[in-house]
């Protein structure tokens, strides 16, 4: 296996890799240098024909897209009983996104592929490269529409409802594409048929950047919890009202706002985040005291005893603060996600891989959700970061060195190959 | 002088007086049991109407229409040249308003004019009934369009390019009503022709309701400053960035709205007040950190040195939040307006009235702009303040008791009365 590996680390081509990340770079280029590829827009569809054919034509995969539209490209095992091992991740973008979120696991995967082609490494497993359709949050409000789907967590009654704010409905985007809501059930895969599911993806985040190391072994995903507050207070007139009769909610507000910051820096043991991203006020004027106010706490932690700890703080906080400014504050709270633990023997798997190539890994998580999120839910699931320039993603800026994407193809191949040998 | 001022005590009419107020409620009253009667609107034209109705055929004054819409009716005074002593207020209403706000002064001012008539007390000087144009915040975004059009500080240039959202010009809604932009020049009064401007009013806050004084005597009106900040930080996903690394646009906010309410707490000697009733921020979404928010500051304080004091706190406090957050701010001043301190004669003529009647008063600030403000500028100003239960004020549930509207009509006889004898 080492040999295999480092014949692989050989045989990695960055000229390739980079001019497929160059092509798809082309498709949906914006005027401000970033990259526009909205889920379900012509220039998805564009990306998506080009990499078809690609797997189709250059790698002579067997395409098929199923009906969320992920495209899946399958490379037969000599086994017809094993279950297969998956690796994949996205081509559409945010607006005014990158060129490498999303793409680098896409042309790691495909790199994959063509080097075990060159080097005639054939596995026991079938290998199927994934796209998944519409990661991220898409114009009908919801992501990972692709992952979720195959997973069987998409509520097809819902999804029949939606219409983007141009009317058109998700049936309809999604038939674009070549999906079909009306038999969305049968985009669901067994997870008795999957060995697992690997993803490379830009780190969009410093860890690995800051520390100069090249490979991130994921541990799990975040979890996420929301709190929506709706703070009462009464709505009077700036002048005429002394300091000592208010009920201002957006002073009670800012109360909540520094002990989110406050109470979640304790908790950097934890690499836990606090973060106040919406707020609203009313009547909003210049010379009205804040009546109403709304706001949206997020705390996100691996850990979830850390997040208790913040909630079970800021519930105290919340209380305190209604009595001291004199205002009544209700919430809702949503668990949004639960922190996801990644499959151990994948993580092992690849730290094997990493030790192989006697390269420097760090183990880390993932503060942003993926499709391996769902995917984990019905098979084992693994991660692979790359580092990002500044820890940035979602912008023009965005940026991962071709000597990183390379060495992470490397490892992906690796830990393919190592799983298919053990399993 | 005492047995003129006792005697009109005995005069006012309580019922007379509930009477009128009810009629004019009955003009604007809305589906929430309050008062919308908008300046240029139907309802406006109706109240206009019937009180201008009121001021000739019931009164006999002589009533013109100014080009500014003012309404004024004039008594004559036995010296032709002998400067009018001047009482008045406004009968427009904000949205959802109450029935006392503006209406308490015409009311008063009719009713001291039918008992000066009822006793046959002629005076020296003429006296005017005032009842101005859009004192409240209209649909052009302007108030005291009459006050303001009086003193010549109306911009004619201006004033020529606005519209309402409904696309209805300024000068056609002025037209409406019988004013005339075009020459709104000769709606300036010169302070020559003028001895004082006199304006009964509710409190709008709680320092005569609280303490059970049926009198305010104004001292004068509050200054306002404003400061519009923005701070830039630096937008990024909440997963994903650590809180070390955080340009957070909305805690630093946070910071200046706690210090505005903390510093302006320590002012209570200066009655001064301090709100931030203004934010937004961007771009608004639960899993972004905030990297621009916009708030406004507002201070008002009758003491100058007030508003200055905590105006080089807030800088201080800005500059450390901006060091502490690792945002930028930057921020723009506007003095709204200066405190204007009102008459000394007017004030001891007042205190007079009062103490002839053998009545409790108090002096006080007030914390609202008002015509009066305006007034100021050309000529002797003052303005007596009566109990707004519970302080409240630009709401249905606006409310003074009858017994404190017609003493407060006494004051305002008496002090009109007195200033023609002294002056």
């Amino acid at each position: 296996m080492r040999d295999i590996i480092r014949n692989i680390n050989k045989k990695i081509d960055k000229v390739r890799i980079s001019r497929l990340i160059d092509e798809l770079s082309a498709i949906g280029q914006d005027t401000s240098g970033g990259i526009t590829r909205i889920a379900f827009s012509d220039e998805d569809l564009d990306a998506r024909k080009k990499v078809k054919d690609i797997l189709e034509n250059e790698l002579g995969l067997d395409v098929r897209v199923d009906q969320a539209a992920n495209i899946i490209a399958r490379r037969k095992g000599h086994d017809p009983s094993a279950p297969v091992i998956m690796s994949g991740s996205h081509l559409d973008t945010v607006k005014n996104g990158g060129k490498f979120d999303g793409v680098v696991g896409i042309v790691a995967s495909i790199e994959a592929i063509r080097v075990m082609n060159q080097l005639g490494l054939e596995t026991r497993h079938p290998v199927e490269i994934i796209i998944f359709t519409s990661e991220e949050l898409n114009r009908f409000r919801f992501s990972t529409i692709g992952s979720r789907s195959m997973a069987g967590k998409l509520n097809k009654a819902e999804f029949l409802k939606l219409n983007d704010d141009n009317g058109m409905s998700f049936k309809e985007a999604l038939r674009k594409i070549g999906g079909d809501i009306d038999n969305i059930e049968k985009a669901i895969r067994e997870p008795t048929e999957i060995l697992a599911y690997l993803e490379l993806h830009i780190e969009q985040s410093v860890n690995l950047y800051d520390k100069k190391i090249p490979v991130g072994i994921v541990k799990g995903v975040t979890g996420i919890y929301r709190m929506f507050i709706n703070i009462h207070g009464e709505a009077n007139h700036s002048g005429t009202t002394p300091m000592h009769m208010r009920k201002d909610a957006l002073v009670a507000a800012s109360d909540i706002i520094l002990a989110v910051n406050e109470f979640t820096k304790d908790e950097k043991n934890f690499q836990s985040t606090g973060t106040v991203g919406m707020i609203k006020a009313n009547p909003n004027v210049v010379n009205i005291i804040p009546g109403e106010v709304e706001i949206v706490i997020e705390f996100r932690s691996f850990y979830i005893e850390s997040i208790n700890r913040l909630v079970d703080k800021i519930k105290k906080k919340i209380a305190e603060a209604g009595i001291k400014r004199d205002v009544n504050i209700d919430f809702n709270e949503v668990f949004d996600l639960k922190p996801v633990p990644f499959s151990k023997e994948i993580i092992e798997t690849t730290k094997y891989v990493c030790n192989e190539l006697q390269i420097e890994y760090l183990e880390l998580i993932s503060m942003a959700g993926h499709d391996a999120n769902h995917m984990a839910e019905i098979t084992k699931t693994g991660m692979i970061f790359i580092p990002s320039k500044e820890g940035l993603s979602h912008c023009p800026e965005e940026y991962s060195e071709i000597d990183d994407i390379a060495l992470g193809g490397t490892v992906l191949s690796g830990t393919i190959l190592k799983l298919d040998e053990e399993y």
